[in-house]
């Protein structure tokens, strides 16, 4: 649409590609918004927008994803959530435990995060674990304790859900949804996040391809929630000197693709505490818009992923460190 | 158990376990029954059960599995479903299209998988598709042809769930659950279909290790369904002239640590058509129980996968082939 | 040229190509002989050839590679050094000890060797090991213990060379140069036994390319020795469950594009005693042209690898099992 | 030794060592001399060594490399050509073509270098091509042309060397003698490299394990040469967005055990144009003591490599994004 086209311009196309059969997506940027078109079989004859009030241009996508392209949305997508952002100018910070353990344990560790003056906070409910033995999570108790670290601190909550109850459930508690690394194909999942009125943090697979993570996020933009945030955590190779090994090339390829902001996660990344703050500098030196930190007040009583949780006064340092790198390179990361 | 244990001292154990606050897992052999225990924190005093009528030993499995392990089965795992088995001296030959396209292509294939002699019947009525836009299965309609198959060939039908709401549909016209690659790891699907009935077919993740793997069928057992079959289907490299690359060491592996039947899927593990029959003749010649193969009568208008379909002719040359490597085998694959 | 080209006809074209400034490689077949043309730069005009007597057609190879192309020469290569043959009909057994460490250990395998019927006999007298401080090799001093073994036995020699010296080394002693995964695009290397007169085993790096495997036979065959086999032994995965992952559908990829011989190794390519036979029986079941196996009197004293070797008890069951599959495959591995 | 340990005392330890029939290798530090032991089959008795005059301590390493180890050397190696250093407070950069092309392209991207303050000049004159067909570097030729780099800007050289004929070569031409990729594990050459007074610039395998890396730097120590830089440049996985993965943790996990300097290749490690300047950011930011970046004039006519490689302005401004991360980062680095 053109910068200046009025509400009831955009109505009106949206309801010509309704009328057609086909789904509209419209997407509001920060200058004008965009209207995708799904549910096409083949290609949309052009004319029938045209000439419809308010079109600046009407454009082919020949990639095999649509909503997620530069081509229909040339600006970046900037998350807000109140007075917190990601993918905009600041970088965005979600530190927490890996698992909500305790009140005590989310509370030493949400003390931490405030002062970081981080504005998001992380921890884990329903945990996907390897074996069925292993702690899975407190549940709805630790959303609940979550709650209560946003009500104590303004913290927004990021955590994950695994399937379709377990949203349910973060929609009531939390303010992002977190679709995580072995869930990212799990695609009755990602539907049901796309009819979300919550941001969706989409985890990159462990042996995902850039197309099938960047599809995996048209899943859910296709049914409507556009408030996509991609992750990079770490892909399976050979390499046995991190539990993972971290793709930061992603972040440019991402970047030169589609509109979506992209976080790093180098706690998975590496999984071993000192790789976490060497690898989150170079994180925000290739130019992602935030990372997603594990934080642990005793990182060695940890039940899960102990190994590669800071301290907070590890992640506090962290934080400084990469404050600097990214106010060094804000000029070369818009370039 | 002794091999002459009652059933009532086998109840009699049941119960034990249970009051003891663990879930008891009794696991009847061709010659004796054992008895799993899970649910326990930290060991079991054997104490407990060694003086009880009937038991023969008392084992403890230290590794991360143990209802999938040999320690506490040392005998395999047959899965029978009426005159058809998967893991005794029978090659097992799951045949079929990769999708339910209609009833017309669903009968011309069953109609070829039924003279090779066969006695499973796959097709997908819901698919796994890495693209929204990409055709995603018949659905329900599509297991209506499936239960078709079956009332008119005989063959027992393997079908694909992709969620919880799709394992209830399955359970009412399949024989076997599938479990995709792309679900290994999804623990709610897992748990589900753990409180089936009906056997599952477990197909290894795209990048999934022996042991997680091995725990994916660990998780459907701890719910109590102890029918799995494992399904090896090419695993992630950076290899480029096959889609996936077939791990065939993975077989001669989970035996030796497993009683469960191992089959595999030449076809997707390849994704091409001039692969699949060397490669089935080799995974029969590893040692596999059995073979699942994507046959087509019109490959080159598969709306999925059609590039590694066989035509039914090629598909019967390669069940003749596969079976003479079978007959000479059968003393090596018993050692 | 045509399947009744005299040699001089042959000679003829050969001159002609000299003459133009490019390389001639004349390469005969069982029914015809092919003359690739290298050393151009861009097409070369076919007008200089297609009158020549005895030109059946001249052919434009538009892959990267030439001489080991199916468009060069049709036929299958058969490598033949006295009575022993690579790429027939014969299933190509080559067996004995990692490295040479005795003259006693060396004897002790050769007969067991001999004794199942296979003609060649591998050991290496310069070993590539990971660390500087690792047994090397027996050097000179084990080719002359190999060369005993051919003397005794009539066993022809394979063995490693690492370098160029090592290469002279070789071709005084031995029958078939091998070039170690590690080697494999050690071009100084590949041109040096380009220039040999003894065949070369060309073994496929641990994370090479289809392309660059066959590029690197290229390099040799450019230098003018046509004699390559190319040999599977396990690329480099995620997976740990073995040493390698053996890629078993090269196999039939290499054949689809090459006239060269191509065997495995499932002892490098699984590194585990207890894989090597199922492995063996599945690259024979997939078409491999033979085996290279690594064989040890006391796998559990040996210097390098022993936790692969098979004993020869386990040797000689191996062989057993492998021609009872090759026998029941000869028909579909010609199709 | 003793931090005021004599040089006599240091030949008399190293006499001592000699006599017992191993290989001494003393190897100056900042503040003292560390003294490494190999050629010892087992343990070393430390009684051999305690008393003598001048030594601090007596430290067996039990890894599998010595010589790369902070065990042995505590501090950081310093790598010193004039006044360049490689390893200290300053960041190295080295940068130049791809292939030395001819001497206009050479000297017009040596401008470029040398007004960017880089203190290296990079350029191959013998280049390992995937294809024999391919342009194979202009040899002796390319190393004059880049001595009179040198001569007029002062930068020094770092030039790859294929085989032992070539480390002649770029020894009486270059500073730095670069180990390709291709030939980390080509051990004779490592071992020729070893016995060169030049420093050693090591590149990691594509499939190479940290082990196997460090190793391989061991294996040129174990020759005396202590002057190794080693450098991450990707290595191969599944993803298919760039050439290689590069894999940044690499960077803090050698810097765990070894005290040599560590650089990072962004140019061969993603292998496009637009992720290089992210990528170098990312190096620098991870902690890496330099950068190896190729430029062109003309990238679109590069004679290898051209897709990857930077026009002088690009790199320009490379240059001035990782020097203002470096200087924010070196408190962070120190720790």
């Amino acid at each position: 649409m053109k910068p200046d086209a009025t509400d009831g311009q955009i109505e009106a196309v949206v309801r010509v590609i309704d009328e057609l059969g086909f789904k509209p997506h419209p997407m509001p940027g920060s200058t004008r918004t965009a209207i995708g078109i799904t549910g096409n079989q083949g290609p949309v004859d052009p004319s029938h927008f045209e000439m419809l009030p308010g079109i600046a241009d009407v454009i082919r996508v020949s990639k095999p994803y649509k909503l997620v392209t530069l081509d229909l949305l040339p600006e970046k997508t900037i998350i807000r959530i109140g007075d917190a952002t990601i993918g905009g100018d600041n970088l965005a910070i979600i530190a927490g435990p890996c698992a909500i353990e305790s009140r005590a344990q989310t509370f030493a560790v949400a003390e931490s995060v405030r002062r970081s003056g981080a504005k998001f906070f992380r921890g884990g409910a329903f945990k996907p674990r390897t074996s069925p033995y292993a702690f899975q999570g407190l549940g709805e108790e630790g959303l609940q304790i979550l709650a209560e670290v946003r009500e104590s601190y303004g913290l927004k909550i990021v955590t994950e859900a695994l399937d379709e109850a377990g949203v349910d459930l973060v929609e009531r508690y939390g303010d992002i949804i977190q679709i995580g690394a072995r869930s990212m194909q799990n695609f009755t999942l990602l539907r049901r996040v796309g009819r979300s009125s919550l941001p969706v943090l989409l985890k990159r697979g462990l042996s995902a391809t850039l197309d099938e993570w960047l599809l995996a996020a048209e899943y859910i933009m296709s049914e409507g929630n556009y408030q996509v945030i991609l992750c990079e955590r770490g892909i399976r190779t050979f390499a046995q000197h991190t539990r993972n090994t971290m793709d930061l090339a992603a972040i440019p390829a991402v970047r030169r693709i589609s509109h979506l902001p992209v976080i790093v996660d180098p706690s998975h990344g590496t999984g071993k505490n000192y790789m976490v703050t060497p690898l989150a500098r170079a994180g925000v030196a290739v130019g992602a818009d935030g990372l997603i930190i594990e934080v642990h007040d005793r990182p060695e009583r940890a039940l899960s992923d102990g190994a590669q949780a800071l301290t907070p006064q590890q992640y506090e340092q962290l934080v400084s460190e990469v404050r600097a790198i990214h106010e060094v390179l804000i000029p070369a990361a818009v370039s």
